[in-house]
């Protein structure tokens, strides 16, 4: 059904990303850490390593900061001859580690202005880049932007399911960026899942974005198996997918992922993870998902394998996730091992 | 009671701390993190994000380093203005860190030569100094440095006393420093006692300097409440406080705080810690109360705040705590979020 | 005539610097060294060096990235009680060291909506915080950004005048900035004049923005002498001065400062220059004058003094200068000695 | 019996160790952490810390590669006056440390070429060197690299043996570097075996190289009671010992020595641990062995101070043990401190 | 002539570089600075900066330290789509650089038994490889390592050369790595001249290798205008360039680029340079050639854009050349700018 | 005459350096990097290239700083086992690395408690120490440090000399540590001179310490002629030696070296230097001349040879020279390589 040989591609912002080093504050830190990533660039960052084609769409400035980000992409494995050049600025945020009961903390520069979200639809040339092209990959953070990136994201989705490709969409809900909005959150989702065929997301997303779920039911997992199929009905989504986060009293922190694929339930194994990098993890696990749909793997394999990507994702620096298809299945397959040498 | 607007101070030396990063061993270490830090500083870095006023007296050689002590403190948000510069030396420290079963080494350099362990009361101006000072801040080390020292604590605190300031105490015991003293510990401290209105101690130091409470009783709790009422007593001092630590069979830390207030007890929730940090952790926990005093918090939050203070001050680095009051209000609430964002 | 013992203030922005280390460019560097700078605070710095009480007055947002730039400058020996705190962004720029005929690259993100380049007057209470204060220094940059901007400056120049603070105002012109602007800067910049005391500029500075000089003389001294007075008289501004940068064909640069001092120039040593930094090297110049002003110093001596803290700037890491009186005074007086021991 | 006074020698390969920083992959890191190492270099570190004199017999190339490894191994208190000098490469490994689930990942460059893995036995002078010696080390690595290396190997052992040395062996099987090769295990450890007076290894080495023991048996430690009697009795080795991890579903690490000493077993504390450093602890459980053995301690007190060993040397930078030998009595006798000062 | 829209190749060896940093010797550093290169991978990575599609032919081994190399050429700008992977090994050399009059040192590893030195021309397809192929470069060193890679090189030449691509080759001449070889350089080299469309070389390489040239002549451009129309003649090569370095008795270094096209001889401008960076300097000035050929510029404009390449080189970080295209034609256009902002 | 297959010992302090990196002013770092010098240290350090087995007589305290200055010198390939371990502090100094006209400047800590500064002769067993000892170095510091430290220099001195060792000293007279001292140094030195052998000093330390020489001479080679005879002379001391430093008025440094040997003057070659490191030049000349005097150089070729060893210290970093014999001798022979591979 998907389309094999062709390359995946994500559509979304570059961000560059500054980080107080050693569990430092920002007050600190005399020097900062310095990465380029974001929800595009982290999902097609896996891809890469599982061996598909992957490229980016985004713009980023015609300058040093925006040649410094193109070739830290570059050295993820993504193609980044779609870029557009042009605009002025790169989107930004700094990064505090937290470490035990202290929360990390993230800061955001200004995006509004930002290369990628000041640039319209025509920049693109989307006809013809996603020719040939087998999925492509959306983030709900475009939507909450402003009435532009509103409007880019549906142009692109929309122009994305006209060319036969699937479309991928993470909600990555922020509700700090929804409250400064006069928008309403679940009118933008609504419109964005008439396009969608793989979407990633929890009861959480269903009860505060759209408005579905009910609030009696205080099991996690009961409440995903009674709006999950609500959602994939209403907006005929076959495949939605998620992952469930607990702590327990103790302090240790455990994840399972889920999937709903058309009309059955299937669960990963429970992992406690430790962390090294919180950011992307997520990501991890939609590319695990997004690759077992290409691949054609059975739904149970898919989500065992999107888990395990997730719980390594956790274990390696950086927003992107840089963990081999075998690292992964190797975790899968639970062969533990200290050390390989 | 406590004089609001009015500055905050504490009265003590300035250390340089010299660390092997990466927890290295100091003979494995060909570069050294470096910071400036103390009792004092410590205390007066945490009341500055709780929104204080506050300067620090001290006395710093007149060369680049002193000049590097006195960036470094003023970076933290304390003024410098009240520091005398002149002398040679500033007292040192090196700092290797443990892991886990490895213990954290401190070796000193030599402190006795120091520009402040040579100062004498006259260079300080203390009249002119205290004024329009609230509090005053006592650290019991520099009982143990010289004759001296002693000399200047006691008349440093008499005269803070006359002028109206809240004098308070940490009684800070280091046995190895006094082992080498043939001065004995209990007179110093006695003297010291008679001039404080609020002070930071256990029954270990209740036990080991002032010679009292009962060794029968082998719960920590029983011997805090059987001695800590005798002390206050005895003394006249309304307010005593301090920490207690204790480590599980499991290997795991956890640590509660304690207040006597005018003739109750009070107790704080017990946390468990992890440490990325743990000089200076005590220090947190000290400011957290003067805080509340002069805030005029309730004892029991005044108690719950001051160890989250101190909590939080392991996850950060650096001997100077350095959260912010919200912060430290977050985790007494805890409103647990792994990420800010 | 100048106020003794009163504040020295600036009114200006500050900037988070980022820059590659280690003569890299942008897209080799994985750290990024971070301080905070600005023509106002590189000015106060250097003036704190030379035992002066200095405060900024600008507006830094009240977040993380915030309270960093505020312990930073802090760290210089900056008072920053006058610090409004609001806003959502701080401005920033990135900087790519040149190496010998490599030049080094700036690139700025947005500043436009900046907490400072948004901010309003109203915001400041100047009426209290120019009260007690000796000198104001502006610097032409600010005029640059938008209408608010030149409005923000403009208006607490004149606040300043009469309050009675000398005003000093550093031309800093950036023809880049003043291309994209619809604004002509020559009306800017005169309004400007209209209320400063003490100016910084060059014959380009009079030749593209005021229209003046006579472009016949090849000589810079010739053309600077030419329209100096010129500038002085028909805007009554007692006191100009400036650097004169040369690069002779063996590839060393010089430079030498002048100043027009109640209609007499007088000129400083011709000194070689090399350069471990180049950004803020203007400020240490102006400085040096600002500080001779209060000390009342006789004109040669201000500018023999402002060169040799220039010149020292170049030598010194960060765009703030922080070399004391003591070791510009040397300079001066040419001890020459390759090691202090 | 083993003379004291004399010289402890280990006859084995240097490796430069580059390892990726702060747990980054190979592909993230643009810096690299070097160091030098090898079963003989860690032996001979941590006897060195003991009292011992240590001497290491090798052979380096001539070049500031090979003066890099001498200058490390000097600082770590072992002699380099009996290395061989020439040959042209140094065996080399890259280490990208695991975290949690992801696994310590070694990756060796090509060692078959190396000055060492390339010498012969004439090179050494043994007859010379090996006076004044009371133990020689030999690792079991050293068989699997070359027909060359196994002929050394004996030669050495046998000379070491004739000269009245101690041999000491540890079994140091890797599976996979014996997979590649033609020439059976067992075969060539047997040869070696017969001129050994002390060995390190576990019934897995029993089972896979002597292919002895009862598979039957679950418990570990049945296993080793089984088979360690047979390997003494068969070889003539008399004592015997090694250490036994294991992992509970906890994901918690515990470790635990035993030693088979004339004919009885003895065995250590079980500990938990954590590790910053894995490689090298098996070298530091051996060296504490060897401590004992020339000490004449009792051996539940050998096997003590080794596990302890052993367990310290997971908490220390490097390949290397670096613990002195009162650090390690502090740990067995479980003074336990947090922090030293 | 030269196939527009078509790709630039290079065929040659990745090195890993290991780099002392901060002008260490190696005993000194316990970090390495490392990045990956090699005489292809520079003329691509600054052939990618001029805008064209380049790809490496090369074989890397399938581990992490193979991916490392990747990822780093990846962000070159290079495609890595034509490597191939397999073998055990990559290259390696160490770097100590000079300081004034202390040399720069550099020390290889081991290459023979690379992945890319035990390679043969059946891996790299390349039929299908050099399809839509405008030019190949080619390094001498090449020849130097084996009769393998002899036959690897003549065998690709020859290849590339049917299949219309342009031939490159740089002699890249090291006496060194020829001494130890029982082969001559003439007869190699000679062979490889048989293919080649575009060569650098030096009087110096005619004289040592091709035994041509006169050795009365005392003047360097003097030999180049004698000898190099005779290897242009002799070998069929119509455009021959390279640099010629000048150290004067002062210790400046000074470099002039030469082309010798279709009968004419063409000299750049004389630089004097500096050098942050020395290794792949005369990768820039050939790559500048290349370009200029592709773009067809004038002779003249060739060799100044070459020069300048060379001598920008010299002051950005790393072998491999990253300069943008602007950037080198602002420096033959003389626009001096200190600082761009 | 010289011992040869002798030790060459140095009798002295071990100072902890502790220096600003990338040359920051000490208020600017965070972190310092750290090392382990002295004038004997460094004098060994380079004898141990040549080839000399050396070893220091110092006394270092018996905790972890002395533990790391013990690594490090190894690490220069000195031996430490005659190091006596014992007091409680190390002297230490702190370094800001000049540039330019920004000169360099040391600051001491506290000397004069060290564990060295507090010992007495007889903790080093100098009778059996200073056995098969062919030369012991002293340094003149020494005698401006206590009365304690001028006894046992001279103390030490005298027994070397009976034991038949050759007394080296070096004047390294620095004023600022005399003025300080109610002491004359012009005595003390003369009773070091009584026991010396050779002997480093200008004419500057003739006149100021020993109040020889004609100040009406303005050249210093006529200066040097006038009175190094007279020294050698009056205390029959048969080799003198030193370094002369010039800086030209472009700001160019030179340097030549001189030896009066046997009534006999002999001067270097004039070197431009530059410097990558100030601290410890000397020392790599004096280590130079006794590497001469032990080989049985002839004088010319002893002083090319050490004026080379101290032009190429100015090109390493560290205190320590650490270029070979084979460096230097390349130097001295001209062989002028921009790169070694």
């Amino acid at each position: 059904m998907i389309g094999v040989n062709k390359r995946i591609k994500a559509y979304g912002e570059v961000m560059m990303r500054l980080e107080a080093p050693d569990y430092l504050k920002l007050e600190q830190a005399r020097t900062l850490k310095v990465l380029y990533s974001g929800t595009g660039v982290n999902v097609l960052s896996a891809l890469s390593r599982f061996g598909h084609q992957t490229s980016l769409l985004t713009k980023l400035p015609d300058n040093s900061v925006g040649d410094a980000a193109i070739a830290y992409i570059r050295s993820l494995g993504i193609s980044t001859s779609d870029i557009v050049r042009g605009g002025a600025y790169i989107g930004m945020y700094f990064l505090e580690k937290g470490f035990h009961v202290r929360s990390t903390n993230v800061t955001y520069s200004n995006r509004k202005e930002s290369s990628f979200c000041t640039s319209v639809p025509e920049e693109y040339d989307l006809e013809a880049t996603l020719q040939d092209t087998s999925m492509v990959h959306f983030c709900g953070i475009m939507l909450s932007i402003s009435e532009q990136m509103r409007y880019n994201a549906l142009y692109a989705a929309e122009k994305a399911k006209q060319l036969g490709s699937f479309v991928v969409f993470d909600f990555n809900y922020r509700p700090k960026l929804w409250e400064k909005s006069d928008v309403q959150a679940k009118a933008c989702y609504e419109k964005m899942l008439g396009h969608v065929d793989v979407c990633f997301m929890t009861e959480k997303d269903a009860r505060y974005i759209l408005e579905m779920g009910d609030r009696e039911l205080t099991d996690r997992k009961q409440q995903i198996e009674a709006v999950i199929p609500l959602v994939s009905n209403r907006y005929h989504i076959p495949i939605i997918a998620g992952t469930m986060r607990e702590k327990d009293p103790d302090g240790k922190h455990s994840i399972q992922g889920y999937m709903y694929h058309d009309g059955s339930f299937h669960y990963s194994t429970v992992y406690e993870y430790k962390t090294l990098e919180r950011v992307g993890t997520g990501d991890a696990f939609a590319s695990g998902i997004m690759h077992g749909l290409i691949s054609e793997h059975a739904p149970a394999e898919m989500v065992e394998f999107a888990i395990a990507s997730c719980v390594l994702a956790h274990t390696t620096y950086g927003d992107s996730p840089i963990c081999t298809e075998a690292e992964i299945w190797s975790l899968v397959n639970n062969t533990d091992v200290e050390m390989e040498r």
